[in-house]
């Protein structure tokens, strides 16, 4: 059960003028499920995307940094499969990806860099090639069919491996008079989820934008939503997150990120890149609470985000959140051995939602056991440190640490 | 239950001449256990200590560092109490953890600064002072009883707050035709306990030693031992290792590291330090599984830890061990992601005890999923991971990850 994530409605995901969309069942994995998607851009569309900082990152993800450093501009096509997420499958995992790229620019009448690849399910396993590339033919008949630029819905569950409930959003803004969509996916539920690897987030827009500029874009809200998220603190070798405009919109074209249609845009686009990061997190394995955790005063923003991984990652303070237990101490022992080396411990103070817990690096002395306690009874809770000794803050979201995490994890190798 | 942790047996708790321990039930959280214990050295012992590098550390670690720094060669006397950690109290704190010096100084005819502080327990409580010091005189009586010098067994238990077994070793060697004693205790369960929090190790040694010649030796196999121990990741305020040595040996002094005494007791103390943070790990919070990690084949020791760590501490692996799931790609993200920025994931091998699970960075094509399913089932495993970039390596320990951990940290707060 995701933590106050509501079920996605197929009537409000406006389709992206230009953005097709078709999927068919390859069976990768198991068959009689959707697991091949494709999406087929416009000439001349822009793409951006951020992807893992694991070394130890797919074929597919390295393919797709290649495209994206050489052709950013000439992209057409992605092609997901879920099943299998060709990983620590070395060379041959890498001819597999090619491979497959190849087949679908063949039927699009495409070059192979012209298509972007993305794989995610299990790790070091040989991609069955022959079973995606059999898939094709149906998959970019849907795309191509009345039905193409409205299967966000489909591709949402499509693009699922073990989260329990698709994750969409759709936003429509108006810039120059024209109505400009929005509309993304995304899956995960941990960062890596068993051994069904990966976070996945698509995010496509009828915008006017330059590549350049939707590059720095995305970068920039990747900071904000999916790059500060953390469920296990294990981070997958197959995250991706695309954003991608078809151009289509009659608006004038976006050129530099001064001026309002640039920041308009960027604020919707960070909008729909936060809920679906956010879904992530909700949908996390066995979470059954949603904590956002915010460190001020920090010197430089790097502190701020290592005091606040350490708190989203320890595994004392999540399960203190499991169990309701306002154990700060924890909070703040994780705040200790964050890696800031000249940490005053006598200035940090530490807030639950409103509730002044420690000051001064101590116990708060108004703060009564019961205020903190009627916090952590709730769904949803916000931990603030103040570490005062600077101007900076950051925004981390995590859950917290259940026995279901266990059984998810303990259990589970589909 | 403890992984092959045995029972430890008074009756091979060599006593050190010299050191005499005294134990009292001081009531500091709960009534009718012993909770206080002295360690009375004789005047002109050598004294050294390691200490946490967690910011946030509780008052008595910042008077041991102090003390240490100001006046090693005349420490003559440290008192532990279990219960509260005297950690997250500010001044307060402070203060208390320096009367509670202060007092047992003046029962002993000493300084303060002759004496060192060890608190673990609770974290953000206030030390009960009242009845710490009120419990001195019975330590110090049973100090300087009979049994003063054969109180390691009681010591064990009086030094524990949740774990399920005492912690103790003792070796002796020959140096010089005399027989050297070296007898050893600590306790923790997890790096932090629920919110009782600490490592704690304690040895003690009749060898005659120069201070700075232990201190040198101590560090380093803090390096061997417990810097290199975890059971979640967490890094508590309060953790020390101390090594006192008595000096009251015949044998000749040993004033350098160099020579066939210094390395021979070098040896034994790793010994008995290894098996203490061993021990702490075996009785991990719901460990069922004792896992050595072993980093081969880095640039320097520093990327074979991240690396080590990074295993070490992803709770998908541990999951994995609790599993008995071989669950390979887990390992290998983790690798991927330990911050080692030119890693070529195309050079590692992974193997599990003697089994060579990934070779090049892929799937080994000779790997039976039965080879590693049957290394998976034991209770004790090795991991060891092949960066093939240099001649560096490191091994850290921990164990696996069960609902059991989440039950005593979710659970439990007493």
């Amino acid at each position: 059960m995701a933590v106050n994530l509501p079920l996605i409605q197929a009537e409000a995901l406006h389709p992206v003028r230009g953005i097709r969309i078709g999927i068919a069942q390859a069976g990768v994995r198991k068959t009689n499920r959707d697991d091949l998607t494709v999406m087929l851009l416009p000439e001349g569309a822009s793409v951006a995307g951020v992807f893992t900082t694991n070394r130890f990152c797919a074929a597919p993800v390295q393919i797709c940094q290649d495209v994206l450093k050489a052709n950013r501009k000439g992209v057409r096509a992605l092609v997901i499969n879920t099943g299998n997420a060709n990983a620590g499958t070395g060379e041959s995992g890498m001819a597999s990806a090619k491979a497959c790229c190849e087949r679908l620019a063949e039927h699009l009448g495409l070059q192979a860099t012209q298509v972007l690849p993305f794989s995610t399910g299990v790790i070091m396993e040989p991609l069955p090639v022959d079973r995606v590339m059999a898939g094709m033919p149906a998959a970019i008949e849907n795309a191509n069919s009345q039905i193409g630029e409205n299967n966000w819905y489909r591709a949402a569950h499509a693009i699922m491996t073990t989260d329990t409930q698709a994750k969409a959003k759709s936003v429509q803004i108006t810039i120059d008079d024209h109505v400009v969509t929005i509309t993304g996916i995304s899956k995960g539920a941990g960062m890596i989820r068993p051994n069904m690897a990966t976070m996945l987030g698509y995010i496509a827009t009828d915008a006017n934008i330059d590549a350049d500029v939707l590059q720095t874009i995305t970068s920039d809200i990747a900071n904000q939503s999916f790059n500060r998220i953390s469920v296990d603190g294990d981070t997958s070798t197959n995250d991706s997150f695309m954003v991608m405009a078809s151009n289509t919109s009659a608006m004038s074209r976006i050129t530099s990120m001064e001026g309002t249609a640039s920041k308009a845009f960027k604020a919707a686009l960070l909008e729909v890149a936060q809920y679906l990061a956010h879904s992530i997190v909700r949908d996390g394995e066995g979470a059954t609470k949603f904590i956002t955790v915010t460190i001020e005063g920090g010197r430089t923003t790097e502190e701020c985000l290592k005091a606040g991984y350490a708190i989203a990652h320890s595994p004392l303070v999540k399960t203190a959140f499991f169990a309701s237990d306002p154990n700060l101490g924890r909070i703040l022992a994780a705040v200790g051995y964050a890696g800031i080396t000249d940490l005053d411990q006598n200035k940090i103070d530490l807030y639950l939602d409103d509730v002044c817990v420690a000051k001064n690096g101590g116990r708060n002395p108004e703060y009564l056991e019961a205020d903190g306690q009627r916090v952590m009874k709730q769904s949803e809770i916000t931990v603030r440190v103040n570490l005062r000794r600077g101007a900076a803050s950051d925004t981390v979201w995590t859950c917290d640490l259940s026995h279901e995490y266990v059984t998810i994890n303990a259990d589970y190798r589909s």
